[in-house]
């Protein structure tokens, strides 16, 4: 049988060899639920960068900037880290390059993986469709606050695990710490997060719309994966 | 009010500035437990070694060795990592040297705190009046399996998190997370934790009982506190 695993911390990555594994990287405030909204929405292409100035040279090559640091949009780029900033109709098609305080940090520590998918409340089940369809191991990557762990992104991964233990078993802690926290919060995700740290710290940016739709499961069927560097469908 | 965090694991030490903290370093199964125990029993001292070859070394001092590496007793040692050695009699007043897995490698990533003391389910309640009386920030420092993060050192902190409720503020999502864990598991914890990897682990190793003793709180009233590289009371 397949194994799952589930990184909670970036800073944890040394501790998980992904040659042979399907990365699931999360970051559902917001970057994941971001990209997920982007290109269930037209976009071509995200190619993650982890450095800002990296980034933000793409403009030269008529790339849309995208991303946020601590939360907030940097001076500059074209757009933030809200999801309801990618469903304009004019990005359809649109080659974006992004860079966040966690999200594209975990894309880039899952370099080598066999294969690395963007997963998102958003598209939880167009995610554990695809991973129960193939045959590789699972580690799902929480991008986490800084190297902290945070509640959201455990979440995410403890409601993969549950969605797929009839197919995929695992023999770690982390699965199962992720996976009860999932089925305490499942009834109300956005009640039970309301007291975590990074909910918080979004909320007196006033983005509480942002995290009701962040935490809406099953709003896009697709599943981004990485390719050359890029993010694509 | 003052703040307490938990690091679910040592490898996330970089993350957690300890100077201004009392830490509590845990690992229930089974060093920290087996600690407590020993001081309970009349120990003089434990000093913890990080390396297995500096704990030997210790014998030429009248020192007891002790400890394990991957959950077995090392050849060559005086005692193993079961806590019911350290109910001996003629233990009364001994100096012992300690290396573990994973127990004295956390000692040692917490070194630079205002304290350094041990918490273990048996002086579960000792430990959190100790701390309740205390002036200091907290971090609850869970020793994990070499490196990953494991459910039993998670609940405990968990426990402290909420039997300190009143009195010291959680603003993280790990404290969160633990605290949430604890209160599913609280009223069995063998029960609950009898899927996770470490008590499978040690379960092969035929130490229920072992396993059974250390998820008991409250059998010892005794905070062993570092001092000058040596735990004592």
């Amino acid at each position: 049988m397949r194994a799952i695993d589930v990184c909670l911390s970036p800073d944890l990555m040394h501790l998980y060899p992904v040659q042979d594994k399907t990365v699931v990287v999360v970051d559902i405030l917001r970057a994941t639920s971001c990209m997920t909204t982007a290109f269930a929405h037209g976009i071509k292409s995200i190619t993650p960068f982890a450095k800002l100035e990296d980034c933000m040279a793409m403009k030269e090559q008529q790339y849309v900037t995208a991303g946020e640091r601590d939360g907030k949009k940097v001076e500059g780029f074209d757009l933030g880290n809200s999801p309801f900033e990618y469903m304009d109709e004019k990005l359809k098609g649109a080659k974006i390059a992004f860079t966040t305080t966690n999200g594209t940090q975990a894309i880039a520590k899952s370099e080598g993986a066999k294969e690395i998918i963007i997963g998102s409340f958003l598209n939880l089940s167009a995610v554990t469709d695809y991973l129960a369809r193939g045959d590789n191991n699972v580690l799902v990557v929480c991008a986490g606050w800084k190297g902290k762990v945070n509640l959201e992104d455990t979440i995410f991964a403890g409601a993969v695990v549950e969605m797929l233990k009839d197919q995929i078993h695992s023999d770690c802690d982390a699965p199962l710490a992720a996976q009860h926290l999932y089925t305490l919060a499942m009834d109300d995700l956005e009640g039970f997060l309301k007291n975590s740290s990074h909910v918080m710290r979004l909320a007196k940016l006033n983005i509480h719309k942002d995290i009701r739709f962040c935490l809406t499961p099953d709003q896009y069927n697709v599943v981004p994966m990485l390719k050359n560097g890029a993010l694509e469908l």
